[in-house]
């Protein structure tokens, strides 16, 4: 018999929730049987949305939680005192393995301090990283981490660049994939005090393919698959990837249409224009995971829409059979 | 009678010397008349590539200069010993009031080196800021600072936001610049050590129009003005803003060849799609200025062609005419 994944959806969570989360749901479960969504929020509000919909019963299920944790609440408090918030009781779920991971496109703040101190870290971890997949002209790059612990210590990105390693190479399916660290120029000598001591750390660890420092210039030409870097840089890298990219398409549309003959030539290239921008859009690629957790969570943009929750849904399918945790353990502990 | 305004210009520097550099400089002769190039550099290889071109001759002088400083030499050894170098020379003369500016597309950290240790700081000012302009879809923002000081502290960073004010306001015409800093979110609680400490001492700074924290996503739509960061942060936004852009284009292009239709359609829309590319082209803005020195240094793109360091000799100008560093004198010293 088949492994059955089971995952906690935040019903509640993100901009476009409870229906797009709900429409992504159910869109998982129709692409595969091997999965069982159980969508956590509000049940009244998660049923209704969910009866629009034709599914088979016995792979989604609500399960309640009345309170919902808003993106401008302090994530601390917020994790504390809402007990029974979506983001809380799904958290709990993977505590007490009652699901494999949980999915929420709600406030991030509020589910790096649930990963940690709800679901907890591994053995030997010493913090949790954010780490998106980001689109490059070769296919994709991990960013690692992107937001979770700011001024992070150089034995932090050691093991960030671990754990993406482990990531990248069963997750994804890239052999031996090369781990750089972003930088501001390419020599070894240049840098900030952190990259200066990271390094050499990077350098002499023989459990990664360190290929040495990245200039952000090279990230889109995927110069390396695992992008190592604080939490700061890698939120500004992120989130401006996210705002030229939108910004440039924005452009580029509103300049064709422009004059009669450019709107004939945009009408023209339209479907080849379009699969090219669909290659850079982050969505299309789920969520990011949570890295090092007793368990997996996965932080999905908060604009998420059915495409992004189904994809993000269905990549804790290859997480869990990969045994990413079991992996990144065995990883960290080599060098305990 | 009209002030000339003197340029000296690295003739040996970046990736195309000296061909497209000599011809920026003709083509800035050409443009105006109240400048004055000084072409510092190996005076035979120069002069051989000046006589290609016919140019007022009282408007472009060679400076000899036996020495090249290489992109991959330590910066300030280089600065030590190679007195006689294109950039100790063009240098000097901006400290003996031999030239009002002085523009040079070779090495970074040369350069920076060079604007402390041989033009010198304005009184008052700890760190001179590398700050070049990025296109956004409202026009440009000041980046500042981009590479010059990395672990930079608070107070350097209040003062690179009142620097970079007078810049907008007096040199790209900017009434009142907004100015803000970069930010992992817009909430005040949000950051790194370094942005916390900041922020506040930006927030109660009056002589500057702080509107709060600026998230990458936003820097491409314009939000401020001026935006403030540390080095390495300014660094990988600059480096991404250019590689993204690059690669995006690139694949836009490649898309549109894909097929008989969309090859059709992309000549007629490349007149449009040339002129919003163009909007996004940061060499059109001419170099980044180092500010807060005894004098003007720009820095040019290592790959400028001779489009660029035309703009850049000509940005020197406005900067004289509206005497900046006046300006930056005063507004440091208002808090000193």
């Amino acid at each position: 018999m088949q492994d059955i994944i089971k995952v906690a959806v935040d019903a509640m969570g993100g901009d476009n929730a409870p229906g797009e989360i709900v429409k992504g749901a159910v869109d998982a479960v129709a692409t595969r049987n091997d999965i069982k969504v159980l969508l956590v929020g509000q049940q009244d509000i998660v049923t209704e949305e969910l009866e629009k919909y034709t599914y088979p019963k016995w792979q989604i299920e609500v399960v309640n939680a009345d309170e919902v944790i808003e993106t401008a609440e302090p994530p601390v408090m917020a994790i504390r005192r809402k007990k029974n918030s979506s983001i809380v009781v799904g958290m709990n779920m993977v505590k007490h393995m009652e699901a494999d991971a949980f999915v929420s496109a709600g406030s991030s703040g509020a589910i790096l301090v649930g990963g940690q101190v709800i679901v907890g870290r591994i053995k030997g971890v010493e913090r949790p990283p954010l780490a998106p997949l980001i689109p490059t002209e070769n296919g994709v790059s991990l960013l690692i981490d992107c937001g979770a612990n700011v001024d992070a210590r150089a034995s932090h990105l050691l093991q960030f660049a671990k754990m993406g390693s482990v990531y990248m190479e069963h997750v994804v399916g890239i052999k031996n994939p090369r781990v750089a660290i972003v930088n501001i120029g390419a020599e070894e000598e240049k840098g900030n005090a952190l990259v200066k001591e990271t390094f050499p750390l990077l350098k002499e660890c023989k459990d990664i393919n360190f290929v040495g420092s990245i200039e952000a210039r090279e990230i889109p030409h995927g110069e390396a698959d695992v992008i190592v870097c604080e939490a700061f840089v890698g939120n500004v890298i992120l989130k401006l990837y996210e705002g030229l990219s939108s910004t440039l398409i924005a452009a580029i549309k509103q300049g064709m249409m422009s004059s009669l003959k450019s709107k004939l030539g945009a009408a023209l290239a339209l479907p080849s224009l379009k699969k090219t921008l669909k290659a850079f859009d982050a969505s299309g690629y789920g969520g990011a995971p949570l890295l090092g957790l007793n368990g997996l969570v996965v932080k999905t943009h908060g604009s998420a829409k059915a495409n992004e929750v189904k994809n993000s849904i269905i990549q804790c399918v290859t997480f869990k059979e990969q045994d990413i945790n079991g992996k990144i353990s065995e990883k960290i502990a080599e060098t305990e």
